[in-house]
């Protein structure tokens, strides 16, 4: 083949927050297939706030993002041609594609390319509420805070890829879920689309004690369980409304991404509280991921399960994207659109 | 009986650090007996941090101890007149006495008298390592750090009453125990007497790039379970040399208990290490007190669990005691002796 394949590479690393300087886009002719090898056409990248933390060279759960290799990241897209008898020309599927319009994948490792059914769901949801960020909630909401019916949820980034799917699972097992995001829209549309019973512009909060009494208001019975997307005053807020024997289930500190400091004002109060707090990463519990996508995508086909989604095009206006999410411009699922 | 029964009253509330001005001494006439109650002569009276939360009129797990009524607490002693079938002249029980020479009780009510057998085990080992702090560390150890061989379990004040029983168990199950204790002299014991590998003197290591790096040398494997009696400054060291999945089990944050500010630095940690940590009260898991009494109780008697005892001599003396655990000057469990 002669087609152009068009790559963003991390070209540096960020200092602080991140700018589109520390992207590269690139031109590379798409390679030969060889045996076993699949030629991926990307039709969505799916951008997340953990790639922010690959970008540094730092000690963390996963290996940083290589200088000048193309950036990772989940895609969803069709088969163009296959030397690999399990995938054939046209089907529909889901892998690690990274930011680029094309991959070549060797497709005999088990669990790298994905066959998705896009009869009742589309293709782009894969890679939100029937993929990674929908079995994020899920986990979360099911696995750690387990939440029993009449028992109070919060959760932040509340409009988000993952943040709508926890509350709205919440609600399915009778708890009341509360929502966090900011500014007004996003929180008419939590509550109004996604069903929460409330939700909380924190833009509207300057201070930690402003904050808690929305909280007061919203959560009368205190709060149970608390899916935490961002750490920073809005967690000590939600500590301060904490039950006994509640649980948070700790998924991103997005409010420190960028190395700035976010203190937890009062550890005690798990023990005060008798809290139980877990951070996990979605990617290490592979054996819940058939039951979660199983309850997922028959909530999605049914329209029982909403979202929304945040739609830039072409592979050029990733890094743009990305960094408007890391801000909380996106407005649900941010994803890149290449076809 | 015309005896004289002298009290330990909370006389009011004290505002941070507490003083011997925040008790009063109260004498009073042991009362006669009714029907099911027992006369019990106190011979231990057990001092425990937990007790400082109490004298608060704040929102805690417990319920505030009352102004100018008896200080609560666990006690260990004798029965001198029984209108009880089921407790005898002569028999030795631990119940909560309260701070006091003598006290009765209804002892009809299942749980608020327990007989206990002294002839393997010392009786004033049932308020500490075959006791409430034994079960703490325990509960900790057992049900939320649960160490396998080879994994390193650090605990701090690990030279009292809940330490000493954490790390000689973490020992017993194949792990490597840390100890953080305040001077030589108890760092030497918590090594050469309890058997634990390394004990850390945090009083030499004024700042936190000091104690991480002495933690570092001590745990050359990273930390895999924390017992936290202490919050603060040594918190946040442990949380650096976290590994993956480890686990903290909060038991205790004296260095909070005065009203002091101890943010927890890093919060972000326990999603990078995916930690889990939890906070507990061990009287909210009676279900585990058997099985825990059963192997503690075992340790002792045969020589097996260590432990040493601060003990201060009569009633009169219990405020000073107290205050002085509060700032580490006992040297394992702190005790009243009565007779």
């Amino acid at each position: 083949m002669n087609t152009v394949n068009h790559q963003i590479l991390l070209a540096s690393r960020p200092q602080g927050e991140p700018s589109t300087e520390n992207f590269r886009l690139a031109e590379v002719p798409v390679p030969e297939l060889g045996d076993g090898q699949v030629l991926v056409r990307n039709h969505f990248l799916s951008l997340d706030p953990y790639m922010r933390g690959r970008m540094n060279d730092t000690k963390s759960y996963a290996e940083p993002q290589p200088l000048n290799q193309v950036m990772m990241g989940g895609t969803a897209g069709e088969v163009l041609a296959s030397k690999n008898a399990n995938f054939a020309v046209g089907d529909k599927v889901v892998g690690m594609g990274g930011w680029q319009d094309y991959f070549v994948v060797d497709a005999s490792q088990r669990g790298v390319l994905q066959k998705v059914d896009t009869t009742h769901i589309p293709l782009s949801a894969y890679l939100g509420a029937v993929g990674m960020p929908g079995v994020t909630g899920w986990y979360g909401l099911v696995k750690i805070i387990n939440p029993k019916a009449g028992e109070t949820v919060v959760v932040s980034a509340a409009s988000g890829a993952v943040g709508g799917v926890v509350g709205q699972l919440a609600k399915a097992r009778g708890a009341r879920a509360v929502g966090l995001a900011g500014g007004a829209d996003k929180c008419r549309y939590v509550v109004e689309e996604l069903g929460f019973d409330a939700c909380i512009d924190y833009k509207q909060h300057a201070d930690l004690k402003s904050l808690s009494a929305a909280l007061k208001a919203a959560c009368p019975n205190g709060i149970d369980g608390y899916f935490e997307n961002v750490g920073g005053m809005i967690l000590d807020a939600v500590m301060l409304r904490a039950n006994a024997f509640s649980r948070i289930a700790m998924c991103g500190m997005i409010s420190g991404y960028n190395g700035q400091p976010i203190p937890m004002m009062a550890p005690q109060l798990m023990l005060v509280n008798r809290m139980k707090v877990e951070g996990f990463i979605v990617s290490e519990h592979m054996e819940v991921w058939p039951e979660a996508l199983k309850e997922l995508g028959g909530l999605v086909a049914t329209g029982k399960l909403k979202y929304r989604e945040s739609v830039a095009q072409g592979i050029a206006a990733a890094p743009e994207a990305f960094l408007g999410l890391l801000k909380g411009k996106n407005f649900g699922k941010q994803l890149v659109q290449l076809v």
